[in-house]
């Protein structure tokens, strides 16, 4: 483990004059407010919270944490799931909310060119006036930053058609750990010179550099959509429709899997529709298609309706008007926040390939089952991607610390004997680290722990994330 | 620079002993014929060729030759454009081509899990018989490999609408230059744990690893596809037009362009079809659309033809048979053949944002110009992706060394000012590295060649390639 070395006033000083006075915050509710995000119930406040506005600032405040071994954690909009922005050293929180500019929507290149402290939804929002659209559509789209999306390489509902960030990065402007400022690669959509260094830095989670311009690939806007929920009386067979509607040749713009407990108390935690939740219905499927001609997609409904009336289902609702719509979306995006009102929970961000998410499902009831603990799972099942939400409910908190891990690891291994993996959009982060042994060998950790080491020799930049605790820096 | 040791009679046994007898070859003739690729006519032959079977026979050769410290340069297709696997310090040349096996074709994932001597036409033959589609389309398919695709990150024809290799790639099984044998990643279309190094290891050329199985994605197949090749009077505006046809919302399946003496030479070259190429025609651009509802690609047809109407163009050609199609894909593919059937050429292969091709195909023209050379361009200008060959024709063999060189630095800084890159599909391998301080910092090429290290300290896999020669290898 590297020894950092604690603030100084002096270090502080130096620090007001690179951002000004204005945007260093030494006060006990900042710090705190900086020292979380979305992940559990977990604080981690830095010593000093800082908000530079440029590249050139935050080239600076590195140079001064390189020169004092003083730990930095990049701080995005704090929506995070996996802790990624926990300042665990203490040390600089440095926020990048005032870099909140998109600097250019290029019309003719069907690019954008944002700084990172935008928020998603405010970035799709203004590309789509212009007749743009950037598809990757994270639940937390209405508040997180797209700079953090690039941290964990977000996900969301509509990465089955569209992708995920990574497929829209093509260039970034990032700060080295050491200060220095580069460009990642070039504004083309192809681009074979050298190393592809764009893509190392997506997914890094905060870890190699500090992203602070980024330039999106976008697409033009879809005219229509179709949106319908389908309700199961087996929630094994809904996740076997899965494959089934992209088996007949359907790509549908998501498809999205909500066991029924993930309903019900989302029912119950937001006004925003009346589903007549039968009795039996075990899972639901939430499908949409989307493009340019309308009656595609109608025929693209009905071959969708064939497939999944193979299956006991109840009757199909479809949404008429973009108000059902957006109710059916906000039913959907709340399911977390319904599960952390109800109950203290874990969330586990299992992906597979698609095929195997029936096995995936049966094992985690199987594995809950035995160590006792109830899980509600949903997600993006068109990606085999599936968040299960393990619920304290009335366990103890032995329980809770000690059988529920041992839990979670089968379900890992589980996942991996699948083919599948531990983050599907997530990422790693704090609370998944020591997990990362059950996806890489030792060499393919060490090959990683290099890397890192080639960025940050030092060890200042987002330290105690991605690595296990107990990782021993022997070289590869 | 490293130095190497030579081969001996004692290492030639050891070979000899991992891959059987009758795969090691140091005949004059095999070795010839392994010491090149489809890059002007340079030839380096391997000390030794080797063909090895396996992932562990493979490792094996790898284990020799770190305690040997033998270069090793993976062999593919050898239709490689850039000089990727020319053994340029001799040692081992290894050969993929017995590794040639489809592993798995998994319709229930919509997968294929292959090795990397499988003809990339080949497997797209597999895959379609089972009704699958995997659509990244070089115009050497016929007899390139998919691992020589991983290697460069191949594109080809398709991309624009479909992306390149690094799209489809999900997890590789790798050997290490020291032997060992990892897997990159998982089988999942999304993933965010840990550093990418799937998508390090595409398209860096060989040079952090030898691919040994690939998992790749895949599409279902598309049932119909519109053909048309459009014929301009003046060749920027049939740049110009390439980025109009995505403003109206379209994204084409294929969208080439080919100035005048490309097609006027591929014609003479060969008997693919019969084109009436009327004077004052500058450039033709070739356009299809492909999808599963034929009205739609009528209707997208008709799209493009109001857009390409409002430039000076002749008739329009609509290839009504598949023999018509393939024999239009025929002539597009032949270009780089026929060009260099009359003549010695160099091939660059530039890439801007696609609405920046009208000024790189003129400042092209006017760098020729001021040094005295022809070129004919061609390639993806639907990805901004422009095939420039430069022509050696009359030119003195002092002007073919001196002036060109010059002239391709102004082109390819031209590219860089623009926001391109030097490399769009081919990559940069041995002729393109000494021009990459013009594409990236010495911080940027600093950080590549330390990953390089971390996968290969002693420097032994394919070494010569992607950095300058004149690299100073001081620490970042």
């Amino acid at each position: 483990m590297k020894t950092y070395r604690t603030l100084t006033n002096d270090i502080i000083e130096q620090l007001k004059q690179i951002v000004s006075e204005s945007f260093v915050f030494l006060d006990e509710e900042t710090r705190t407010a900086y020292g979380k995000d979305h992940t559990e119930d977990l604080v981690f406040p830095p010593a000093v919270v800082v908000k530079p506005k440029s590249a050139q600032e935050i080239s600076q405040i590195m140079k001064l944490a390189n020169e004092y071994l003083i730990p930095v954690t990049p701080i995005g909009a704090r929506t995070g799931l996996s802790g990624g922005m926990l300042s665990v050293y203490q040390g600089i929180g440095l926020s990048l909310e005032r870099m909140n500019e998109i600097l250019n929507i290029d019309t003719d290149n069907l690019q954008v060119i944002t700084q990172p402290g935008v928020i998603t939804q405010v970035l799709q929002d203004a590309v789509l006036e212009k007749g743009l659209f950037y598809p990757v559509d994270p639940s937390s789209k209405g508040s997180c930053f797209i700079g953090g999306n690039i941290a964990e390489n977000s996900g969301g509902a509509r990465a089955v058609k569209y992708g995920v960030t990574k497929d829209y990065v093509l260039n970034l402007e990032v700060v080295l750990p050491n200060g220095e400022i580069i460009e990642t690669g070039a504004n083309t959509l192809k681009n074979s010179t050298g190393y592809n260094l764009t893509q190392l830095m997506v997914g890094s989670e905060g870890t190699l550099g500090i992203v602070t311009k980024i330039v999106l690939k976008l697409l033009s806007k879809n005219d229509f959509n179709v949106l319908m929920l389908v309700p199961f009386y087996d929630m094994n067979e809904a996740a076997k429709a899965v494959s089934e509607i992209f088996k007949v040749g359907i790509v549908p713009s998501a498809l999205e899997f909500m066991e029924r407990d993930a309903i019900d108390w989302t029912l119950k935690f937001t006004d925003a529709i009346e589903i007549g939740l039968k009795d039996g219905i075990q899972a639901h499927l939430l499908i949409e298609v989307d493009g340019n001609y309308q009656d595609v997609l109608f025929a693209q409904a009905e071959k969708i309706m064939e497939v999944v009336e193979q299956f006991r289902i109840d009757e199909v609702f479809y949404a008429e008007t973009e108000e059902q719509k957006n109710a059916l979306w906000k039913l959907r995006r709340n399911v977390a926040e319904a599960v952390k009102s109800h109950t203290i929970y874990k969330e586990e961000d299992t992906v597979v390939p698609r095929y195997e998410l029936p096995a995936l499902l049966k094992a985690v009831k199987e594995i809950g089952a035995k160590y006792g603990f109830k899980s509600i799972c949903y997600g993006h099942a068109g990606d085999g991607n599936l968040h299960v939400n393990i619920i304290k409910g009335d366990l103890t908190d032995e329980q809770w610390q000690n059988d529920v891990p041992k839990g979670i690891t089968e379900i890992f291994e589980k996942t991996v004997a699948l083919k599948g993996t531990l983050s599907g959009e997530h990422g790693i982060g704090l609370v998944q680290k020591n997990y990362m042994p059950i996806a890489f060998s030792d060499i393919s950790l060490q090959l990683m722990k290099n890397i890192k080491n080639v960025f940050d020799s030092k060890g200042i930049l987002n330290p105690g994330k991605i690595f296990p605790d107990n990782f021993s820096e022997n070289s590869y």
